[in-house]
């Protein structure tokens, strides 16, 4: 990020006070209108479900043979990964998108979690894998899958996300649901050996600067990263929520750069080459690279910053009540540490209310915020605004395009706007 | 936990400081061990699998098209649950257990998280899902599925231990392997509404001391729940790691009652009831309490206490390597809070030394430890001890025994032990 987009003063919040004090009002009521809703169907006509013993009390479920290994059931078999067709050439360089709309919590399952390939999802058994540690080092190293098995281990829950997240958006606003805006995106428990631990053990000769990492994969996917990135916070991770790496997420072995565009957290690693140089190789000079307002481009932008985004209500989770108790959520992360702070402001900026964290931000990984307001049932224009712990706070839209115009494509932390209309549903727009 | 098995004494630590030492030499040789492992590969005969271009790096792999909701490569099909076919009379009311000893980090992945139903997992959908709360209170409610989701939310990590954990163990070393010992258990990060928030809509009367809860399932499987704990941190959950509750954890909605025994966390969770009184259910007195030495019972004892066991190298995860540097690694837990301190043994208990923990005890939820060794190739018998944020040590099973003998069932918490052999593999065997 450049000084200019560091300076980005974020919108006055002078109408914080006055919000803040009608939405304590409505936090206060929240209970007693839902109690209301549940409370019509105890006091109406008697509801069946209740007073009659229903079919699936009647007999057995599905016993514990019936599933080794689970899926979700079938009644959520709309909360799945999707791809736009137009977005990209083909499905084999392609991108899917994790359905956050439809998620909660931090932790994103892997079964639907954001894939990106540049030439496909490889099958790479541990047995075939190799780990080749060369270039600067005082003792080149190739590793097999149970070699880094047997270095000290670690565990650390991060997100990853693609530096074309939101990249849609510079234009304007145009795919209609979080999870095509903002599901480049996932956040999971990584298990697997520091980086600095294996290039420790190679021995790091002091002309080393950069590290050169490659994929398995036909793509390579090369990307450099500055050797004091790699000693400071990258994992050789094996498992992710537990489990083995998924296919799609780069098993056997795949790097976390925590932070970093995801594009850096190459899968299926298979080399890392200590350089005194950056390579610049085509995925960090034609590819991820950010196209500025007078046509210049700026590289090494690796970082994504402050970002947030309401899941619900949002064009794919409509309000399906009418007003009253209304729980608005999200999630917000930065690259640069924990999130410390979460605005939402329903009349798109004017004027902010902090949001409740369900958990104190962590580093470098995925937060949830709830805002529980009594809704009116009028429009809002919904809007949310992540601070981290650097104090720098997410911008507008406006705010980012005045440096970069509207031909970028990468690194949009820009604010989200999602119309909700009186009857619930709900647009992506911009506001001015 | 009764006052005699508060005041069992753990094994002395006269062993440590020298066993400590000893580790920690070991450890800061393993990484030259495991260099050596590396270096060898790449000094020798070249490795094909580095030299030439592999299958895999010549062509596409999958697209995103491949997999709209993903499962785990097929290399991984042994990562499953298991039930074991002696122990219930059929599979509908039986028990799945977790594959831990394949597992690392902390969060168990739905898919494979341990599942015990009493009369089948149902299949119930949003629409059908009610949730009544009645009895003593001031307004009895019955609400919808979309009715809860409007109440203020929160996010929790617990995990979930079946009161019969371990409880083959009492009459001596039985099921060969962590997953069948120690597998009834999951941990997951949770969405939903305190049942705090519900109870105060409902308005608890003053003689309400108990609340007996029930499933929307055929057994029912109803369990009373002190007033008090209810109030405190139990939660109504709708999600789990970030999506839907598993149909066989209880799709809609279920209850967590964090730190207490897995029956208590009601699944499909119809009915809730504020009442004067425990009810005394089939499921909390002939089920759920423990047998004593004298052959009487006690019933109440809710609280899972501290407890760990080594997940790898076990039964099921042998040392494939030699001597050299090895990872043990395994997983802490109290019912109590948070755990302090895991400390590992490789003879029998003997001499003791701490291990490390993957991040500081969170509260009633999972704890990852390691212990990075340099293994001489020697048989071990390697065990693990948990102490937790009241002081709590886990006992051995000799320990309990005296207090219950051996006909017990639930509540077995004893140091688990694993004879590993020189060959690496490694068998479920008692200490004296």
């Amino acid at each position: 990020m450049d000084e200019k987009e560091r300076a980005i003063t974020p919108a006055t919040d002078s109408g914080l006070a006055l919000s803040r004090r009608g939405f304590l009002r409505a936090g206060a009521a929240a209970g007693a209108m839902a109690a209301g809703t549940g409370a019509a169907l105890a006091e109406g006509t008697p509801d069946p479900l209740i007073t009659e013993v229903q079919p699936w009390a009647q007999g057995w479920g599905d016993g514990v043979d019936a599933t080794p290994y689970g899926l979700p059931i079938r009644f959520e078999g709309d909360v799945v990964r999707r791809n736009v067709g137009w977005l990209t050439a083909d499905v084999i360089s392609s991108i899917n998108f994790t359905p956050i709309h439809a998620l909660d919590g931090t932790i994103t399952p892997a079964g639907c979690a954001f894939e990106r390939h540049h030439s496909g999802a490889i099958e790479l058994a541990k047995e075939d894998y190799r780990l080749m540690i060369h270039g600067l080092v005082d003792k080149p190293l190739v590793f097999t899958y149970a070699d880094l098995e047997r270095f000290p281990r670690v565990n650390r829950t991060y997100f990853l996300e693609c530096a074309a997240n939101t990249g849609m958006e510079w234009a304007g606003a145009q795919l209609n649901g979080a999870q095509f805006t903002h599901g480049m995106i996932h956040n999971m428990e990584y298990s697997g050996v520091t980086l600095r631990t294996l290039l420790e053990e190679a021995g790091v000769k002091p002309e080393g600067k950069w590290i050169y990492v490659e994929g398995a994969d036909a793509s390579s996917n090369g990307r450099s990263i500055p050797l004091e990135k790699a000693l400071d916070d990258c994992l050789v991770a094996f498992k992710a929520n537990g489990e083995a790496l998924r296919k799609e997420h780069g098993y056997p072995v795949r790097l976390c750069v925590p932070g970093w565009e995801g594009n850096m957290w190459v899968k299926w690693l298979r080399r890392i080459e200590v350089t005194e140089n950056a390579v610049e190789s085509r995925e960090e000079t034609s590819k991820y690279t950010d196209t500025l307002e007078d046509g210049t481009s700026r590289k090494w932008t690796w970082v994504m910053d402050a970002k947030s985004v309401v899941t619900s209500p949002s064009p794919q989770a409509p309000i399906k009540h009418g007003k009253g108790p209304l729980v608005i959520t999200g999630l917000a992360w930065s690259g640069r540490g924990a999130i410390t702070a979460v605005d939402v402001s329903i009349d798109g900026g004017k004027t902010w209310t902090e949001a409740r964290l369900a958990a104190p931000g962590q580093d470098k990984a995925l937060t949830r915020f709830y805002l529980d307001i009594e809704w009116d049932g009028s429009e809002m224009f919904l809007q949310s605004r992540a601070t981290d712990e650097t104090g720098y706070v997410q911008p507008t839209k406006n705010q980012l395009r005045e440096i970069r115009g509207e031909n970028s494509v990468y690194h949009n932390n820009c604010i989200q706007t999602w119309w909700v209309k009186a009857n619930g549903e709900a647009e992506n727009v911009e506001v001015s």
